[in-house]
């Protein structure tokens, strides 16, 4: 199956969707109210189940357990995935401990540092220092990163994940990392993002 | 001028990279230098450049501190731009107090929630209640937000940020929010960009 990230991405968006209605108590959906519900068209919503092959009865609609099933079996949300996170400063230890990660069966098993200050084994998440990544990867089994360092030791940082067995990391430094074979990458910048959101507003200022 | 929002966020990190090699003492750069150590093509950095009304001399290479300048004037970095954070838990208080943004000249003049256990008005980054968001932003002068809510609150605590003059806002609750006409809106979820990654490197390992 050959699918694009944006269609990945808006299954879990349904996703989170359903998991929200099932908590107010809803068992069933019409594709055109899960479309509304997410500003998207309901031929779109059709087309993104078909791509992962989620069936359901048109007329008497979708029943949301059967959907929600089937979407944690696509994302493999059925087991725990594991994660460590490279970097212990603000942004890594808000996202080791961040609650969302819970609902959708993430686990944050361990977090990197390499200030002696934040090594803390024995924590809710434990902080190891960075020369322990390859054991506890190997240990842990965990195949997915989150590199939160300064942008001067990220390409280096990565380095040592890749080496370490990590197949996919996902970059919060502000700097585009060159990639290295075997082990993907995806890079948010936050401080870019605000840059260009300011951007369009100055833009909107001047047309307006 | 129209441009898309990726050469703005290149040009991002066409400046990022130079503040770097500025603090490093390199006083001058070729366009092809610029263009491997970002892993793109040298007449990617010319068009970008040529975008933005970028001039530089092509044998002897362009000024950093020139480039720098005319940078931070397209993204009027000249002056600190002031942003209000809606969301005081663990990613509202690490992006409050995060380093990254003093180096683009964005200040966090305030953040916001409704928990009283967190209202701190002489901190650092003040903390006041959410129903202080109209006055603070009338008071600041902010025009963008950072929006860092629980995902079932996120649609209306946005509405609000446009109600109180917000023209932009950076959402991070794992939600597709319904734009506001006014307040223009960017989305980032980590735990589906994590999902994306997951998804992404099981495929890799059934093809592999």
């Amino acid at each position: 199956m050959k699918v694009n990230k944006k269609a990945v991405q808006r299954l879990f968006h349904y996703k989170n969707l359903l998991l929200r209605l099932q908590e107010d108590g809803v068992t069933r959906i019409y594709s055109d109210t899960l479309a509304e519900r997410l500003g998207v068209t309901s031929s779109q919503v059709r087309k993104d189940f078909s791509l992962f092959n989620i069936k359901g009865n048109k007329k008497a609609g979708y029943v949301i357990g059967e959907l929600v099933d089937r979407m944690d079996e696509i994302f493999r949300n059925d087991v725990p995935r594991r994660v460590v996170i490279v970097g212990y400063g603000r942004i890594g230890s808000a996202l080791a401990n961040y609650n969302g990660f819970h609902k959708q069966n993430i686990e944050v098993c361990a977090a990197f540092d390499i200030d002696p200050a934040k090594i803390a084994p024995h924590g809710a998440v434990p902080v190891y220092h960075l020369n322990d990544l390859k054991t506890v990867v190997g240990d842990t089994g965990a195949q997915i990163g989150i590199l939160a360092v300064p942008e001067r030791v990220a390409q280096e940082s990565y380095r040592l994940m890749a080496d370490a067995g990590i197949a996919g990391v996902l970059n919060f430094a502000p700097i585009i990392l060159s990639p290295i074979a075997g082990c993907m990458v995806t890079s948010y910048c936050v401080e870019g993002e605000l840059n260009s959101l300011m951007f369009a507003v100055d833009q909107q200022g001047e047309q307006g």
